[in-house]
């Protein structure tokens, strides 16, 4: 047995650090009980050290040079809450130098650098974890890495963007055009005044690749995945999908495909049937199908100061346990996986047209799909005065033949505009 | 760092045994590229040695001595898939007792001698793991052993029992009476012949049991636990909550109320809108709230071959890595906890009267409510022939008032017959 007071080092003090302060406070007595540890954040690295830190202990030390507390010896666990690719990857890489565990909460560190810093605290035997950056408070990364490691997987799909789906929600919900839902994501802080990260599918993306190294082992990184965002929904398209008893939901996609991963983000259509088309508001929730433990879903909030602080205590808690035990859990290696690339996956497909609305339009459109071997599921037209929007549900394609189709719809003179393309996913 | 084969000792060979034996022989080489562990079932103990076998591998030794198993030194972990109190506590704790770690399916043991057994692998250090006894391949246990370890948890409340939830939507969605709908249930397999354990809410109170264990490191066995069960619901019951929007659902319930536990198992009324309603067909599902983390949810297959295979071969593989890394995960000491009792809730209810279709009747029976001052929130008559169904929705009362006034009601002479009292929750 190891020591068992455990000093945490902590980088960051915004929102979730300042919740996890507090949260750890308040349930210090319960780990002890639980435990046999004492936790105490000793050390806070913090951007600007003339605001008001009234919420910490007059114990800790304050720096706003984190290297200092990464550095300390007296700290024996190092907490990652900054964000960002830089200094954060130098920071975890020098902690993890220094033998100290760290938990983050950091996905575009873990999803552009993952693979060299798991390799880096495994040769440490060291913990690093960030059960924090999937999907805020959903325990999803323990349950893969742990509970899943022996079941084969098949397929992980989720809501892992509190922002989108609550822009989508109040699309569906209130029948708002995109831009006035972003508008009061912004106002309730759910988005960022530049909010391309999450509605563009990037921020999704990285949870992506961080599913695809949990639960496959595979050395995936953001860059690998393909993504799409929810710029181009239009209200049109959310009624049409309402009407058909759909939902549109940006989906985070990892399966496997005999030796092949499919890693990619993008808005699909799923029946009123599927859980996860019932997942409002900001929460997330992840889908599971296994071929032993079949299906298996995880809901709760992916964002939120308090919920990603719970996450990020459960990780400090399980890293404090094995350093009083002298072990640690690692990943093991990340090896090469062959990627599918996005045109070689099938799929129906929602595709909205614009047309102007003359005889014979419908005929010279429909041609176009069956030269390209598209088959059609259902077909609906909609006047709009001198247009009409034209929507096609295909049967399953490659995305490779509808893109001809589209670049050859796009050069026809009755087509005014392409709308959106969307996969419709069965149930 | 230990062993790194590890032989694995198997006690039952029913349909969990022969699943997690299939399901380990396809995982193996994944396995070992994550872990660097080779797991092997090299004896497995079954009743009847004349039975045929041909599943197992032809090195495994076979005998109907589960001892000869627990007490071979070449056997480092043992997993008892037998079920039942008896011979399974004698053998899971002369397997503590050789110091192996033990992996258990079994929630009548660990309901009734859960204490005593985890103090004596805690002394013993080694893992007793047993995901797999709550919920089947939902990894509730783990979610609840180690996320949320450090979480304020308020409240746990699950669907934990296959068969009721299936005969429940059977109910539901076919408009079945219970009788049928217990048949089919039975004639599926979801049901045993003699039912009892299952409809009775005794299955359901033991999980009750484990989870105020696990959750609130709690010292409650079967014996604490309040549970009524699903025998009484009828047709007319299901009926009226279907039109009123809510669906009745079998829960476990474990709450915190400052100091004391709330531990019970009972039918409820749940509206449309809560996450818990939809779960449909033998599936499971379980909520969990929490001051920091807000609202979980978990959802799977609660029961079944594979799904279990699946949750017994987690916990094998992480006593795997512990035992190879000389290390386990305690429970620490389970403490005295003060059980709030079944007549000191709160709570709304749904209550069905059957009289006789007189005038004044509706006046008589209202008038035993309001002398025991239960308000009323709805009220509906139903006529029947000659008789009519009263059913009341009251406000939030205490269950020992609600007794008196049905011990009151039943010895009016308009009073036919006390229908179904249901508990009413809010979302």
């Amino acid at each position: 047995m190891g020591k068992s007071r455990i000093c945490i080092g902590l980088l960051g003090f915004g929102t979730v650090g300042s919740a996890f302060v507090d949260l750890l406070e308040s349930q210090k007595s319960t780990i002890f009980l639980r435990t046999g540890l004492e936790l105490v954040v000793t050390h806070v690295a913090v951007n600007d050290l003339s605001k008001d830190r009234s919420g910490l202990d007059a114990q800790t030390l304050l720096t706003d040079k984190p290297s200092e507390v990464i550095e300390n010896t007296e700290v024996d666990l190092v907490v990652e809450l900054m964000g960002g690719l830089l200094p954060a990857k130098d920071l975890v890489e020098a902690a993890l130098e220094n033998n100290k565990p760290v938990i983050t909460a950091n996905k575009e560190l873990l999803s552009k650098e993952g693979k060299y810093l798991f390799s880096l605290a495994d040769a440490r035997e060291v913990d690093l974890l960030f059960e924090a950056a999937v999907a805020g408070g959903i325990p999803l990364i323990r349950v893969l890495r742990e509970s899943l490691l022996g079941e084969p997987v098949e397929k992980v799909m989720g809501i892992v963007n509190g922002t989108t789906n609550y822009i989508l929600s109040q699309m569906e919900d209130k029948s708002m055009p995109y831009s006035e839902a972003l508008l009061e994501a912004q106002k309730l802080g759910y988005a960022e005044s530049d909010p391309t990260a999450d509605v563009s599918g990037q921020d999704a993306a990285s949870k992506a690749a961080i599913i695809a190294m949990v639960t496959f082992g595979a050395d995936v990184s953001l860059d690998d995945v393909l993504f799409e965002g929810i710029e181009n929904i239009s209200s049109a398209d959310v009624a049409f999908a309402k009407r058909s008893e759909w939902a549109i939901k940006l989906l985070a996609v990892v399966s496997k495909h005999e030796n092949e991963l499919e890693v990619q983000v993008y808005p699909a259509m799923l029946p009123n049937t599927h859980p996860l088309s019932s997942v409002g508001d900001s929460f997330n929730a992840v889908f599971v199908e296994g071929a032993a433990v079949d299906s298996l879903m995880l809901f709760g909030r992916g964002a939120g100061g308090m919920p990603t602080a719970s996450a990020v205590l459960g990780d400090v808690i399980d890293a404090a346990v094995n350093l009083s035990k002298n072990t640690f859990r690692g990943m093991g290696d990340l090896k090469e996986t062959s990627l599918i690339q996005g045109d070689e996956q099938k799929s129906a497909y929602y595709v909205c047209v614009q047309v102007a609305d003359e005889p014979g339009v419908l005929a010279t459109v429909a041609s176009v799909f069956a030269k390209n071997d598209i088959s059609i599921q259902t077909m609906e037209q909609e006047g709009m005065d001198k247009e009409a929007r034209l929507v096609f549900i295909t049967h399953e394609i490659e995305a490779s033949g509808l893109e001809v189709a589209l670049t050859q719809l796009s050069s026809l003179s009755c087509v005014e505009k392409l709308g959106t393309v969307i996969r419709v996913l069965e149930a």
